[in-house]
């Protein structure tokens, strides 16, 4: 059961707090004789706290406890691995299994703990959570594992192994500085990110789940990207419009194919102040169905055509699956674009341009390299004739994510809606439906561009969207420092700070005198600033500031008669080296496979694949089966933040390799008809 | 009861169809007998159909038939004169009332049915309709209004004039073109207003009441000022943000005087796809809820201050009042800003800045003269410390309108939500809660641009904001025109075209042939172009162009040279005189009114009213009550179309007449203490 309704069942009020204590709840096989009742050990403890098998083993007095597997779990708990948690209690348990408590918990008595399972967070008060485990009258066991760790000596190395992977601390940084990271975007990547997000100020989480808040840092990004794109579709002649974000239950199962991918995840307006709606209202998922109704009563005559709108809006998607900053998020931002054309080559040639804008986006706005390319049948967008795509690349994860999608409609809609002129080459009277296009952008690009660029000191920010593309920061100032040399550093640092301004550039200067300038350093470098500009004793006597790269550390000298050019082009050759490094990574991860044998192997050395592919639906369903991680606990031991997902194809790449004579499809025996992008993905 | 309770109590499910025919309900009093029992007559037909009292008169066989007064309403129907409607028949009246329908909507068996009461519409089919009707087994008449009024002698004046009142058609506009706006102005201000937006093209209705679609010849204008705003509220060091729409209930009602003025207006989400939720979410009716708890994280320092916040976002105010467009609709798009400060003179400080910001949106931008102020205790913003306003006003209809506010929150907020710092200034370890703003602009303010400058032609948009500034049409091509004439007018006005654009002009040509110039040149004015610039053989011959202004018509020659520098001028002399003109209706409307005797019939004369008033609410809801039309009938036959309500304050003018020596108040015997603007109002 999930974590949000065991709660329910239990009905423990949830609530939020910024300084909740992460906890973990771990569940351990104890070495059993055959046949023998196994009696798992649950541990609750704080994330924070380690917990050593050693330890586990001898509060709990079992042998050798190995993490359970979900068989077991479901036995058990009635739910699986990734969902289990301390909610999972109840009193049929008592006497079946062992239960250790952190007594770090049971000292927090007054503070919010966040239970997590691998699918949901939840916050409630210490206090609700140990009354409920005591009303369920299981025996706790209260453990200190910090003393007993400090006393016991090391556990053998296989077993602290299996409990370090499963404890986030595993990916600490070891000299993490307070204000930054604290832990390794490849040892524990989901950790990684959330710091990075959240330290480098692009959002914040916010009290109900799935939703976050986009603070200024990360708007301003998708400001320059509203600012880049509204001016290159209103030259293909887009215009912009808002429509409600309300509608109807009988219009949006209009279009049945399309609602049925949308359906289970519409939120309702069902009341409004204290009384019942007559008829309940959905936020909209997409706005199709929102728009289309009008479409039909508008455009009259073939002289209407193209009508082609855009909205900048927010959607709702209620996902039930673990929500992410940026990439799945209840409700997000985009812009979607409704064209309706007298002729499908007008129709598809606009798909073809929108995607290219998108391309640009990613790569010019971004610096993130995309594929663009065509989505499987199985893969298209709910309604379509076609979907195409601009793919994008995590490298640290080795997932492909779907950056933006330009779909052709073909009539579906039009016939739904009856979208129809009377046309003009035809026989009199005859009608013609219009040819539709829709696409979109969402913020989850940003989320793809953060992942992408940022290290464990914190965001990278490519140049031309960063809120602030230079922070100067006076440098050198001692106690030896004499009043004069302050000023003069000081002033000096105001007026390379003017004539950057001057020179069109985003700049801050951090004058603060409570602070170090290491700490500034750190602090710039956490939220992405692309470029910092030292100016110091020495820089003031060379008539020059010392710029650094954020990407790369690099250093520069520039003198101050040439700030004005020389800034403006490191950054420009940063924006540009960005890009280039990520498509580097892009290309060496994305391998050609041939052979089904080889296919399994790669994917786990985090690439993602080009394959010869047959194209036939149920071959990409088996090569997806085919491709999952077997549960069979072993392997979920040796790497248990290997996503147990199958490939599923990303996209089938407009630039395709050629394929051999009589190249069969990767997976089955019949003749591939192209090579085809297959990945785990977001 | 309200139309919609109506509907569902009798469970007639309500459509939606552009197509839907409007209807009307009229209910009439017979002269009758002292202490006889009254027989009411109710007229159900077509809004179109002219239903003259002798008619009536004779095929209900009464008298003298005058439009009932609300006491007879409320004792047969049970509802107001303003709600009634024909779904207000129940069994109970058969043999009490006397009921004639309209044979048309008999006839329109096959047809959507619009019934209006003054608060609301509802559509249904007119099956549904007649067999709701015969259900209640009253007597129906079938009246040929048509037939029988082209029968029957003219109708004395006086009852004639009655009906005229009630059936919109009285205002129509004799010689209105197909295309154009059929009712006037000031005969029939909300009438006129629907056609305006909707066949202006700047906005649509939606099938969900109360909800419209912004289209571009309107989101335009927004954008406009979206992109004034951000650059002035950036200069002042605003960051644009982003946060989420929903709000969970625990939250929402944290701040209690501040939610009480919105509770009964909230949209709740109680359902995501098949799954109740837990805990039901609100969305937004604005967002002090959804941000302060944040504003309390992030703000940990008095260095972090002041953190000036805004969100471009629509949110959701579910009023069951009647909806109009822009001015008062469920969803709708604003700006809102949330700023925190150490100071509350800076906080001060910027509240004026905003509001001035403001006024010169309605100003420089939409051409609408504002009055700005402050509201008084009863009016201001609920849980703010103060609220200042820019007030519009409407001359057709002498309603005062507010255009936007700007509010001092004073720590009301940030003592609810724990926003305070360390008092830089104060004892060591002193704490200060910060002072907050909010100020925000909506989409109304489109509504009050046009309400402002339109007329019975169309749209008229201010130069500044229109999406096409200019549209040029060739003019003065007949049969006998040469085909080498034809060419060169076109390549003339092609030429022209490009001038204007290189000009940095938003200019459309249009060189339809299927249509004469005179329909594009309505075509033009209904949609609001300001400047019309016609090219015909003369003006070829001359050299030069024809130009004309959308708002009073007036020509100007302007030789082909000229042009980028002359066409640009006369746009921006239409926007400064299209301001002067409404600044000066606003100003000859708003009379200085000290005795009481005057204030109503100067309200009554359209005008908003400067009164030296008293300053206590109490007085201030005496002058409400004592302003109202009385309901006594007669009057509401002289003009039924007089609003009713009484007057508010709208706000207490910043700039202020001087008060006399021992000025009393202009309702009650306090001395006053300052003017106040009072009117009726939006």
């Amino acid at each position: 059961m999930a974590l949000e309704q065991s709660l329910a069942a239990l009905s423990l009020a949830t609530v939020s707090s910024p300084d909740a204590l992460a906890t973990k709840t771990l569940i351990f096989k104890p070495k059993t004789a055959k046949n023998a009742v196994p009696v798992p050990v649950l541990v609750f403890a704080l994330a924070s706290t380690e917990t050593p098998s050693k330890v586990i083993a001898s509060a709990a007095g079992v042998k050798e406890p190995r993490l359970a597997r979900d068989d077991l779990i479901q036995e058990f708990f009635s739910t699986s691995s990734k969902e289990v948690s301390i909610a999972n209690l109840n009193a049929s348990l008592a006497g079946k299994i062992k239960l250790l408590v952190d007594s770090a918990v049971l000292a927090a008595e007054d503070s919010i703990l966040e239970l997590s399972t691998e699918l949901a967070k939840a916050q409630l008060p210490a206090k609700t959570l140990v009354d409920f485990i005591n009303s369920t009258g299981i025996e706790v066991t209260s453990v200190d594992f910090a003393a007993e760790a400090s006393a016991a000596p090391a556990a053998a190395p296989t077993q602290k192994a299996e409990v370090a992977k499963k404890d986030k601390s595993a990916g600490k940084i070891e000299d993490a500085k307070l204000i930054g990271i604290t832990v390794d975007k490849v040892k524990d990547f989901s950790s990684w990110y959330s710091q990075i997000v959240t330290k480098g100020e692009m959002l914040d989480y916010y009290d109900v789940s799935g939703c976050y808040i986009l603070r200024p840092n990360s708007y301003f990004v998708w400001e320059e990207i509203q600012n880049w794109f509204n001016i290159e579709i209103k030259k293909l002649g887009v215009q912009n419009s808002y429509f409600p974000m309300f509608v109807s239950q009988r219009v949006l199962e209009k279009e049945k194919d399309h609602i049925e991918g949308f359906a289970p995840e519409v939120a309702w307006v069902t009341r409004a102040g204290s009384s019942e709606l007559e008829e309940h209202i959905a936020i909209r998922p997409t706005s199709e169905t929102v728009m289309y109704p009008y479409y039909a009563k508008w455009i009259r005559s073939h002289r209407d055509l193209p009508l082609r709108l855009n909205q900048w809006n927010s959607v709702v998607r209620w996902e039930f699956k673990h929500p992410q900053p940026f990439l799945r998020t209840r409700e997000f931002l985009w812009q979607e674009g409704h064209t309706a054309h007298l002729s499908q080559e007008g129709a598809m040639e606009e798909v073809d341009q929108i995607l290219e804008l998108y391309k640009r986006i990613y790569e010019e706005l971004l610096a993130v390299p995309v594929i663009k390319g065509k989505k499987t049948e199985n893969e298209k967008f709910a309604g379509a004739a076609y979907t195409t795509t601009c793919e994008g690349f995590i490298a640290a994860t080795g997932r492909g994510i779907q950056g933006a999608t330009s779909h052709h409609l073909g009539t579906n809609f039009s016939k739904m809606f009856n979208i129809s002129v009377e046309n003009p080459d035809g026989p009199e009277g005859s009608r013609v439906h219009a040819f539709q296009n829709s696409w979109g952008l969402s913020t989850r690009s940003l989320g793809v561009m953060i992942m992408t660029h940022s290290d464990n000191k914190g965001l990278v920010l490519p140049p031309r969207v960063a809120q602030t593309q230079v922070t100067i920061v006076p440098v050198g100032l001692t106690a030896k420092t004499t009043k004069e040399e302050r000023e003069a550093i000081n002033s000096g640092a105001k007026s390379v700070e003017q004539s950057l301004r001057d020179a069109g550039l985003r700049v801050i200067a951090d004058y603060r005198d409570n602070y170090s300038p290491g700490w500034k350093f750190a602090d710039a470098e956490l939220k992405g600033v692309p470029l910092r500009v030292e100016f110091g004793p020495k820089d003031l006597a060379a008539g020059r500031v010392t710029a650094v790269r954020r990407d790369n550390s690099k250093k520069y000298e520039v003198g101050l008669t040439e700030l004005a050019t020389r800034i403006p082009e490191i950054l420009e050759e940063m924006q540009v080296e960005m890009l280039e490094n990520a498509r580097a990574d892009f290309d060496k991860h994305r391998i050609v496979v041939d052979e089904w044998k080889d296919f399994v192997p790669t994917l786990n050395a985090k690439n993602v694949i080009l394959s010869p592919w047959c194209g036939v639906p149920e071959c990409e369903d088996d090569i997806k089966d085919s491709s999952a991680t077997k549960d069979d606990g072993e392997e979920a031991e040796q790497d248990e933040r290997a996503p147990s997902m199958g490939a599923k194809s990303l996209c089938i790449p407009n630039d395709q390799p050629t394929l051999k004579e009589g190249q069969k499809c990767v997976r089955c025996d019949k003749p591939a008809i192209q090579y085809c992008m297959f990945g785990r993905s977001y």
